[in-house]
């Protein structure tokens, strides 16, 4: 416990990267391949042609091959009479232009009356229809500079030219070596029951799927022990044989953190701790004038680490350039504050909202992999500032194809199982067109719609005067927005507690008893508007609730924390209890709506939503789910 | 010679392809493969998390865990002590939160005087620095839905959920015959000393490589000669096992062109003919409900119906979208015409010049695959119309990654050969920086800089009346362009004429002899001011010079010509003559400069490019070519 690696001094990110940088001055070698075989790669000296192409005139047109002066003078009038074999050869497209010839006639343009004479009515002009000798490629001249990346059309100009073996430059070798006492391989035995506290390794595949695609070479390592000793060991054996080794996991201030003073002593620590987050325990160091990194085992973390330092230092080997992630300017919805001194990588959905392309915050947390799998960019906030608001204007690095971003139908506000499904079929039968959701609960939803952030908003939300669903809601938020309301479906909120249901909840009176712990939903949402409707119903007082006031943001949340043992009950909707494998216990029938900006009613990505709501197949996948009904499923409900 | 394929009704490219890819509804198959071997992959089925990750409450901070409610009240003033392992338990981030406790306290924040006590001064909040069960990932929850694109992120996701097999898309497979007499491969034996009238086959291997690209899986046939039953042979002895069948050449109306009549005896031709170009004489057709297509030999129309017809085939079987080229709009430097009737596919340089990006067109015939991997994008001129004009704005497909069009040098004039040797350089020592030259005759290139087309201008235009370079004609054509003038080199002209001069060429005199074939450059080139002022110092008129008229736009095109018999005389540089191992008769030396826009002078682009011409590795590369004087290489020129 006493004794603890300390950060050094911290470097901010573009200090760090300078340094790191240019410490190393390695390159990777050449080696020579076949041609057919270079597609991707990178040219390590320039091409020459050693053909030309073609390496004879060839007519160009099917047709007679003549000498142009033999057919002056021809005209209507006077036509011009030439015999097969002596002055006029057939050819087709592609053939060697006969000896003694410099045009070819079109066969369209020639009169063959018998097997001994060919008539033409106008002349031919040198050259006309020859493909002459070296049109497309001439043997000696340079066909791409070194540092080119080969395509498969320059494979198909190289083969053409007769080059059949290139100088490429070598892939960079990476070794990647996961450590962590608490790691266990996916293919170990011990996987259909892991011990508690055990963590499925997926970093070093990642990464190395990675590094491949940066054009590196890497060797995912076995996971390996919190064993200092070992650990530097593994470095020396395998140092010689790999360009750059990657430790992962153990990088950071714990008691089992021993990277650091592994790099140390197997060589050389430049840095540890970047001003960044996530990736601030990075440690860079040099073992035999190699890179040798500490990386962070958050799976987050893990790929800005990799973006900032390693993608560079591949294509740093390699001698070119990194083709960096295209830049794009969009709206923020939301406010987006930062540490200042922190220079932070936010992931961010993207979705174009009218003209504009707005980005919503995914959650920041380090450990989230699905918050990388879902972006759709990174918005950086430098170190110098704390922050942005909302509807500030801010570039994003795309990390999809910007293609789909127009193609994609935001969905914000109430969370329901039924969306996945709905995202699948869509995606199924429109390919080209995506579903996106953020769960902000029913009220956010509406906000969202009204500040024009949105295309749909999902919600549930009960009027407690009238009994009745949304409408009220949506005059009185979206008083000045034109939307159409369909109805979605009618589902069964419930209890969800433990299976067996070991301490006997039953209706919602069982929440104000005091060895119950209970776990909310956030406020503004639908479920919590019902929640505080029930209470007020059976007179049972907010504070009397243990747990009232922690909350989670999805049904599937609240489910977790049953299952957990964090909470004995929560207010949620069947299929999350089902998911689980939990006891649900019915407690009242809600309407879930979708409030659609008629601005995009007739756009074909809402037609295709909607046509998606409306099929049958839909509602069958709903309804095996369990506690939906889709009798009304695809109405537009008036107001 | 009377039996000839006739075309079909032509069709155009849009009735074409919706009748192609409508008559087809064969979706690919899926297969169980392991998650780490799917990136890059399309899923068959939606992907549903098996396990919760983390599947524990765990720390998310090195530290101590409590039950929050035993903090209660702890204040600087009133510190509460709290009991190793009773009531408090260290733990580093990732471990398992221990039972009975819901919270972490940072260890930067607890006072630890002696083993048994640890003070606090301040209270946990409930589940801080805790990562909750299921905070990244809950069981059961869809992670993707089904036609996602596997990604790296998403292989990290899935192994983290517990989904280790997964079930993709299988590939398309698709089987690529390459027929044709001429064809020889490159393996053969016959390739070192080609007999007359052969061509590399290298489309098969350029479509298999492009085929792989869109998610296909393709194999190359060995080549296959003009036999047509043969042919037809091969396709039903092979249609079984592959999902797609190529033949490549033999499309057209020659009569060896088999492709039309294989495809009709093996199955059905739906389509012969496009109207477009190149492309036109595409055979798509089906055998056993499978696309069977003959493709034209040419490799530029090649690329155009793969592009056209193949590549969304493929997309289709695997129910997903063809990710479309980005469209980016553009400025034409010259007149685009086409023909009525004719979609066109022109090929195009792109460059950034100040804030314009501009087109130049390639040369059209689809022969020249040097057109595709020259190509930055492509425009597309519609069959309903005659072309564009200079300065009009038009979509351009881009075929590179849009941040090079920003980082491309272009230089637009006379050729020489050093300009491949300042590519090279460039693209060695400035990865990220492209130098792209059009070769247009100086003329040409200072032209293009009083338009705004290009940066720099190569020229060695001589002034007649006095001896001088360049000097005058900037004054006369850039009056209003403020330039500066970079001398290049100094080079010597001269005859290029058969090796060992079998005719006996030793003087411009011997120009005008009637046994003497001439190839001349085009007008506004230097080298044809060149050459007309010697001849006006010889007083020989050209009327007598046989193949005045008759001209190519580079150097290289020159040698090529007295190579291949064509001329036996052409004026033009040393190294052209070199490299094709003609003999080169000296004859003057010229000033080759370059005129740079003093707008663009400082950017880093333009600067880097007046290093490497400034760098001794370049001279000493241009040098080594034969026939250059450098000893003022890189000064500036005052005027």
């Amino acid at each position: 416990m006493n004794k603890r690696n300390i950060y050094l001094k911290m470097q901010s990110l573009d200090d760090a990267k300078s340094l790191w940088l240019n410490h190393f001055t390695l390159k990777t070698s050449q080696e020579r391949i076949s041609t057919v075989d270079a597609s991707g790669r990178i040219l390590a000296q320039p091409i020459f042609a050693k053909q030309s192409s073609p390496n004879f005139h060839a007519a160009a047109m099917d047709g007679i091959a003549v000498l142009a002066e033999n057919t002056y003078g021809a005209h209507v009038d006077h036509p011009i009479t030439l015999e097969p074999n002596q002055n006029a050869f057939f050819v087709n497209t592609g053939n060697v232009l006969p000896d003694n010839t410099n045009a070819v006639i079109m066969i369209e343009n020639i009169i063959q009356t018998d097997a001994n004479q060919i008539i033409i009515e106008a002349p031919a002009i040198p050259w006309q229809h020859v493909r002459k000798m070296g049109e497309d490629i001439v043997a000696t001249e340079m066909l791409f500079p070194q540092n080119h990346i080969v395509t498969p059309y320059c494979v198909g100009a190289m083969l053409s030219g007769g080059v059949f073996f290139i100088d490429v430059k070598k892939k960079p070798r990476l070794l990647i070596i996961p450590t962590g006492n608490e790691l266990l391989n996916w293919q170990s035995e011990k996987i259909a029951s892991p011990p508690k506290g055990s963590i499925i390794e997926s970093n070093s595949t990642m990464l190395k799927l990675c590094a491949n695609d940066c054009g590196a070479v890497a060797t995912d390592y076995q996971i390996s022990p919190d064993d200092p000793d070992y650990l530097e060991n593994l470095i020396h054996s395998h140092i010689k044989d790999f360009d750059m080794i990657l430790l992962i996991g153990g990088s950071s201030a714990g008691d089992s953190d021993y990277t650091r003073a592994v790099i140390e002593n197997a060589g050389q620590v430049l840095i540890h701790g970047v001003t960044i987050m996530p990736g601030k325990p990075v440690v860079l160091g040099d073992v035999q004038q190699k890179p040798v990194v500490g990386i962070p085992g958050y799976p987050v973390s893990a790929i800005v680490v990799f973006d900032q330092f390693i993608r560079p230092m591949i294509y740093n080997m390699l001698g070119t350039f990194d083709p960096m992630r295209k830049q794009l300017p969009v709206h923020l919805t939301r406010n987006m504050p930062s540490k200042l001194g922190i220079e932070e990588f936010i992931r961010v959905k993207l979705g174009k909202v009218g003209n504009k392309i707005v980005a919503s915050a995914l959650p920041r947390g380090a450990g989230a992999i699905t918050t990388f799998t879902q972006a759709d960019g990174i918005i950086r906030i430098p170190g110098h500032s704390e922050g942005f608001f909302a509807n500030d204007r801010v570039d994003v690095e795309l990390l999809r194809h910007e293609s789909i971003i127009g193609n994609t139908i935001m969905a914000v506000g109430s969370h329901d199982n039924s969306l996945d499904i709905l995202a699948d079929l869509i995606s199924h039968q429109y390919p080209d067109i995506k579903l996106a959701s953020s769960h902000v609960g029913s009220l956010g939803g509406l906000i969202a719609l009204k500040k024009g952030t949105c295309h749909v908003a999902g919600t549930h939300l009960l009027d407690t005067n009238d009994g009745s669903y949304n409408i009220s809601y949506i005059r009185k938020y979206l008083s000045h927005v034109k939307v159409k309301l369909l109805h979605l479906l009618m589902r069964e909120q419930g209890l969800i507690v433990c299976k067996s249901n070991p301490k006997n909840i039953h209706s919602i009176s069982d929440l104000g008893r005091k060895d119950v712990q209970f776990i909310n939903r956030q406020p503004g949402s639908g479920t919590r508007v019902l929640l505080d409707y029930l209470l007020q119903q059976h007179s049972i007082a907010l504070d009397d609730i243990s747990g009232y006031h922690t909350d989670e943001y999805t049904h599937m949340g609240v489910a977790v924390n049953v299952l957990s043992g964090a909470a004995d009950v929560g207010l949620g909707i069947m299929s999350a209890a089902r998911a689980l494998d939990l006891t649900f216990i019915p407690i009242a029938l809600e309407q879930y709506d979708l409030v659609i900006s008629e601005e995009f009613w007739d756009t074909p990505m809402i037609q295709a939503f909607v046509e998606v709501i409306r099929s049958q197949i839909f509602q069958d996948r709903v309804l095996a789910l369990g506690g939906y009904q889709t009798e009304r499923t695809g109405q537009l409900i008036n107001f």
